[in-house]
């Protein structure tokens, strides 16, 4: 089980909105430090069809009292470079997401406030801390697309393409060589075409098949006109 | 140049939240398919230090002119599987940062309403469909949300890891190798490790450095104190 942990947010919207993304990317357990006011009217407007998120949150005095049941637990930080007190080296998104394939247990990542992020009394607290490559121009980011990407990167590299149905994914590398070979075999039997060409034609039709993201569905049905 | 492309977006708040996460993420120029009375209070609001994003956006009264100078149109869905009128195999947002890394010339990326998404005339005219991996029980993202997933699939893809200070990154292959080696004199040397311990010993350490994140620098450090 993976908790979303929110340290002492300051805006009602960002909690609903943080709720929606929460369930578009399939994590169920919110916990927040700070108190239950923070569910508003605006918590509650943005978080659209994912109101039971809001309504299951729990809710801590404490930093210490939010994580002290979890097994892992992951910071995540704007800082990076020019903090000396930060000494650990971040891990990206993705690093993360592929970390927490092998975890087993209950982890929380953890989300600072929207203008101070976490304390390093916090930081230090924590197992990991996971940074989102930024401009320099202006890292910060607004709190709620910083917990988008970081679940997105969770639930991408968790489910691959699995999520496509199987009709709209991309043929196998089997289906496109079956396809490829069919059209070449189509070629050699055509007697219109000049010699020298038909290598090219096999070239360039390999070429657009690997380069067209063909699904298994379409790979099959074209098969059928070389045939 | 990648520019952004809104189709007719509904509220200001959602635009500003674009043109900040636009910034956060190194991208310049916002196209819509709109009014201008979009950019509203909340939406100057929400961009916070991306207000010149807001100011220099372009408008377009229909799509087709947003996109008649563009080389390449990515248009974004939720929809899949189900829609029968979507016949495109849809890639997903990494699968479409690799491919921008090869691809010159103007790009846009699309995405639609909040409520409705991009109508199939709309999609047909696009080149190419990404959708982004969601769970079956709410599929449907917030817009900012959607946009901040692929500028940092696309803004992590081209950075990799070279946004952290150097002595922040993880360290080398080789570094870490030497670390180990180093440890492993240092073992080999201790008289006072009895022997069947001293195998262990270097396994263990070797399994540590390599799980750690250890930094370049913190690699180095340590070299020292087996010396």
């Amino acid at each position: 089980m993976i908790s979303v942990v929110l340290v002492n947010p300051k805006y009602g919207g960002n909690v609903g909105s943080i709720a929606r993304v929460m369930m578009n990317f399939d994590f169920k357990e919110l916990r927040i430090v700070g108190s239950k006011e923070i569910l508003n009217k605006e918590a509650y407007m943005m978080a659209v069809h994912a109101k039971d998120i809001l309504n299951n949150a729990k809710f801590y005095d404490t930093f210490e009292e939010a994580i002290k049941d979890l097994d892992f637990v992951i910071a995540t930080s704007g800082a990076r470079g020019g903090d000396r007190n930060l000494k650990r080296v971040p891990i990206t998104p993705k690093e993360l997401a592929l970390q927490l394939l092998e975890i087993e247990g209950n982890v929380g990542i953890v989300f600072g406030r929207e203008d101070d992020g976490l304390t390093n009394e916090e930081l230090e607290k924590c197992d990991l801390l996971v940074s989102i490559p930024t401009s320099n121009l202006y890292p910060i980011m607004n709190l709620s697309h910083a917990v988008a990407v970081i679940l997105y990167e969770i639930y991408s590299t968790r489910v691959g393409n699995r999520f496509l149905d199987v009709n709209m994914r991309e043929a196998s590398r089997k289906d496109k060589d079956l396809l490829i070979n069919k059209f070449n075999e189509f070629i050699d039997r055509n007697e219109k075409i000049p010699e020298h060409k038909k290598e090219l034609c096999k070239i360039i039709f390999k070429r657009l098949v690997n380069r067209a993201f063909i699904s298994g569905k379409e790979a099959w049905t074209l098969m059928s006109a070389f045939k």
